[in-house]
């Protein structure tokens, strides 16, 4: 790491993954914290297809803390983003305090520029906040030399986040504590675990924001007379459930449980008032094709998932991708644009069967579906030691091409 | 009453109403006896608008029991006909050998012939089933001199058809007892009682079967881990209060709670596995522009419900029907196809305010809609005196018309 002296910098450069969960996040007990009423799981997914780069400058020169996401500088002042910084500013000085950092801890009187973009697009609603605050805390620890359980941490930018600061299988547990010490992230499985696994984000043609999830959350939490019931009653059962069906990889088990979670989160938004919607008819549609087709092979094969939006996400094993990808472009077809359809990890192209395309005997539907992004779990945040690959330049301000 | 002497009939014509639940029946105790979960409530819709006719004669000179809907010769052998047709003439033969029944008592080893039609198209998934099997039972027990409480056997029929045994406002009692005896329907209020409730019914152009109520509750009961705890705490609370706003005319608490119920019938749909969907884009948006429009007023002027099917029923009051039709009629604009778009009680013109529009600022979703019957509550069953009213002819046939 540079030294601190004179106009040089420190810089730090990381990447964070997206995660999604399938024990689902829905409702605080605390909003200023971000501590759930349930714990959850996820699976973290590969940063070769889906991932945040943040790049952090710390410098005596530098006027005011800023920040630059995907190429537009954003109020630094937003209450969760002070939220991170105050907090990783804490933990510094108290490891200085402590006699534990070296000469490489940055300035902490020091101002940040900081620049994050991601590899995929934002307008997707692909849950973004998650690998954004996770890369944001990873990436201002590493600059202010701050090590240990960053979770908590970011579980204060975004509550998602904090199970993107592991790769593979992992758990948010909700914890008791007031001040929400103990709801922290851990890893349930490393992502080696259970190779197999394959991740389709399937992204659906949207045509409105829908509801922010903290707002549509708050309101659940006020109105809906299910959610408490949720939270106390059906979730502890599932995680033990889940994180025994991870262990023993057991897919029929993992998908039967995410589709049935997610359904329910879903359930909840629709008993809040007033309700909220995040599936529409393609997502239903989605979700039919894949009951159809778990029933024609009496198994099942795939498993759906959404987060607060219409796309969804199949969790599936390597066997059945190129199959099920083949049902998937013949029900959906897609817009000839000439764009690529299914992007990611490589897949092969194989026929349809009439037996099993009628067994599924749905109507295909035109331009339901913009793109596929086709992955698997991946790692959590690392660092970047290329510096070519920082976002910031020399002049502390983001490169052009970030 | 014709006497039953040589081939002359007994023959007996009534009408009976379509109800339309506002705390939602879903989920049986007992498939057999058609015993629900939860108590329920509904509106009694009024059959200027909607009603099932139905004729039955009794003649010795029937060689079996036969029926004909709307014009179709069915199968009389299904269980729940058989259910109905059973009860009823056990009843009949407990009358007379109690010494009650008179001359005009029809045969009670005689065949019947029935010949029931609707007067709205059975296709519009306006829950038909409820008010044929109230005019069944209602017919039957005429025909055959059979007096007292009869939601009972109209429950063995169709769950549903007990509440439409009478006019207004009806809750349909769970009961208790194993054989159901206490499962009845009540008359909470007149339909005289709130002469400014007005019912809009909004046939949404669906264009697929939605999965049977029969085989959705009983997958519920199942598979839905939030179903019993819907039943258990938050339907009584909602059947009491529900009450109460009936018998104040609260037409703000009668709305959120309509909705909210709604609501929550559809969020067990998708908690069901594999998850029901009965509402589509269509039904979404409806549900959208009547919280837009509350929001607007800062009151609720109208609320949605929803049954098995992506059709809206609106209630509202008088004072709101015109103004909130043109409301709909911009954001759903009809097909031009020279039809009428709203059938039933009169409506008038009214232009929409450009405040009004901008304050729901949708967009406009084109053929949503089919067509809006708009009607309010009226009477329970009642017999047809006009004897040219009969669907069957002097032949025991249904006649052409029928």
């Amino acid at each position: 790491m540079p030294d601190d002296s004179g106009n040089t910098f420190s810089m730090v450069t990381c990447n964070a993954p997206v995660n999604i969960a399938v024990i689902k996040y829905w409702g605080k007990r605390d909003e200023e914290c971000i501590l759930p009423i349930n714990s959850s799981l996820s699976v973290t997914l590969h940063q070769d297809q889906l991932k945040t780069t943040t790049t952090v400058a710390c410098s005596r020169s530098f006027q005011e803390d800023r920040i630059w996401l995907n190429g537009k500088e954003e109020d630094i002042n937003q209450p969760r983003l002070q939220s991170c910084l105050r907090e990783i500013r804490r933990l510094a000085r108290k490891r200085r305090s402590d006699g534990e950092g070296g000469v490489d801890l940055a300035g902490l009187s020091h101002k940040v520029h900081i620049c994050s973009v991601n590899n995929f697009p934002t307008a997707a609603g692909l849950a973004s906040s998650a690998a954004g605050y996770a890369c944001l805390v990873y990436t201002l620890a590493r600059v202010m030399g701050v090590e240990g359980e960053l979770s908590a941490v970011a579980r204060q930018g975004s509550g998602s986040a904090c199970r993107s600061m592991y790769g593979g299988f992992v758990q948010w547990i909700m914890g008791q504590r007031e001040d929400g010490k103990d709801s922290v992230a851990q890893q349930v499985e490393p992502e080696t675990h259970w190779p197999e696994l394959r991740i389709l984000v399937l992204v659906v043609s949207a045509e409105r924001k829908p509801v922010g999830s903290t707002s549509g959350m708050q309101t659940s939490v006020e109105t809906s007379s299910l959610l408490k019931h949720r939270s106390d009653s059906v979730v502890p059962a599932r995680m033990k459930e889940m994180i025994d069906a991870v262990h023993r990889k057991d897919f029929a088990a993992f998908a039967e449980l995410t589709m049935k979670d997610s359904n329910q989160f879903h359930a909840i938004c629709l008993d809040t008032y007033p309700p909220i919607f995040y599936l529409n008819d393609v997502s239903r549609h989605i979700i039919n094709l894949v009951h159809h087709y778990n029933q024609h092979y009496r198994e099942a094969r795939v498993a759906y998932t959404f987060d607060a939006g219409p796309n969804a996400v199949i969790y599936t094993l390597q066997q059945h991708v190129d199959e099920f990808l083949q049902v998937v472009k013949h029900f959906f077809p897609p817009e000839t644009n000439g764009g690529q359809f299914v992007k990611g990890l490589p897949v092969a192209s194989t026929t349809l069967t009439e037996e099993l395309r009628q067994a599924i005997g749905m109507e295909p539907m035109v331009k339901g579906i913009s793109y596929i992004i086709s992955t698997k779990a991946g790692p959590g945040p690392c660092i970047v030691e290329e510096p070519s690959q920082h976002l910031l330049g020399s002049d502390g301000l983001p490169k052009e091409s970030a």
